[in-house]
């Protein structure tokens, strides 16, 4: 545990009070009884009150809508994955030897559910202040760069919000074809906004997505038609 | 908002050093455009935050499932509803005209949402320690009867590990009967679970909670016999 204990100093600038927690943090299910589970379940609490307050300050004009959007981005698993990633998580993990042998140290899940984890710990060993510190910090980064709350917004939201701020009707969808076996059907779904722009059309493996897909390209259609 | 102050102050001893803050929470989105909706996106946050570290500290020993069990039911609409109540926050909303006329104040999601928002002004205005001593406070009676984590698995779920943790084999469900027209069917489902007991049925409005109320059924009957 030293190296562990001296790598998480250089890197996040905090040292356990109780190296018990820190070690607890590290130690994946597959490795022991006394795991990281339980500490996962207060990080992710952490990270999302920190995380929510953090977008609260840095968009005072946003609905919470666009706030939920907007934390769901920086928390969701890959950029914990990344972000644990970027940091060497991976070297100090404590797996069994069935995920030892797969490659579990470069795992995107097991990756971000550490981060969480280690999280947990410094909230319970430093306290909220201490917790929040460090996890400002590690997404440092991503805070400045954060997306536009619109960009979040799935296709079809847009196009129909894009549509009702115009005054003009709502956008159809209609499924055009379904091909393919049973089990890896594809449907292609067309997207039609009126008499003005041609119909789009989308193709996935369920309704929904393809629909997504010919919402996207009609919003990109008329963007261009707009300029 | 004196008397509004004056109320918060008596029930949960807490004075706004930033007292908009406070009308901010108080304000439905009915009555103004300048509302508690993004207060309550942060209240919900740190009330998640304060019930984690409650029913980890309370049950040492409860699965991260378990906990997640636990924290549900106390900061489900419902629960927070009924503290809001019993703390009398519906005296003090500003509502629109609208809610006002419908009995708004005495509406559970308004009633849950207003005590969020409540949180999360407090936590910008005093920090997370006040915010979780109030928090703290107003589930006092709650925490101390937290529910068995048990009694919160669905009874599917109780049914199976019961049997797994016996070695007899897993339950089945079957189809009994579907009466009642299109919109208003009625699901019959049997459960057995070998020579043993005989089967249970559960009725309902869907074949999941059919089975569930069969489940339910079968766990009454084996911890009888079991007697």
């Amino acid at each position: 545990m030293e190296k562990a204990e001296s790598w998480l100093y250089k890197t996040l600038h905090y040292r356990f009070k109780d190296s018990g927690l820190f070690t607890q943090a590290l130690t994946h299910r597959s490795a022991s009884a006394r795991n990281s589970e339980r500490l996962e379940f207060l990080g992710d609490a952490v990270l999302d009150l920190v995380i929510s307050g953090a977008v609260f300050r840095a968009r005072p004009g946003a609905s919470e809508g666009d706030l939920s959007r907007l934390r769901s981005a920086l928390v969701k698993e890959k950029s914990l994955a990344e972000i644990a990633a970027d940091l060497g998580v991976g070297e100090y993990l404590l797996l069994g030897s069935g995920e030892k042998k797969t490659g579990g140290h470069r795992r995107e899940s097991i990756l971000a559910d550490a981060l969480e984890s280690i999280f947990g710990a410094v909230y319970l060993d430093g306290g909220f202040n201490a917790a929040s510190v460090m996890i400002e910090h590690v997404f440092a980064e991503r805070l400045i760069d954060l997306p536009d709350a619109d960009d979040l917004r799935d296709p079809k939201t847009r196009l129909q919000e894009w549509l009702q701020a115009r005054g003009r009707s709502l956008p159809e969808y209609e499924l055009v074809g379904v091909t393919g076996k049973a089990h890896k059907q594809v449907f292609e779904v067309s997207c039609s906004v009126g008499d003005e722009a041609g119909a789009t059309r989308g193709e996935s493996t369920t309704r929904r997505k393809a629909e997504q897909k010919a919402a996207a390209a009609m919003l990109t259609q008329l963007l261009e038609d707009s300029v």
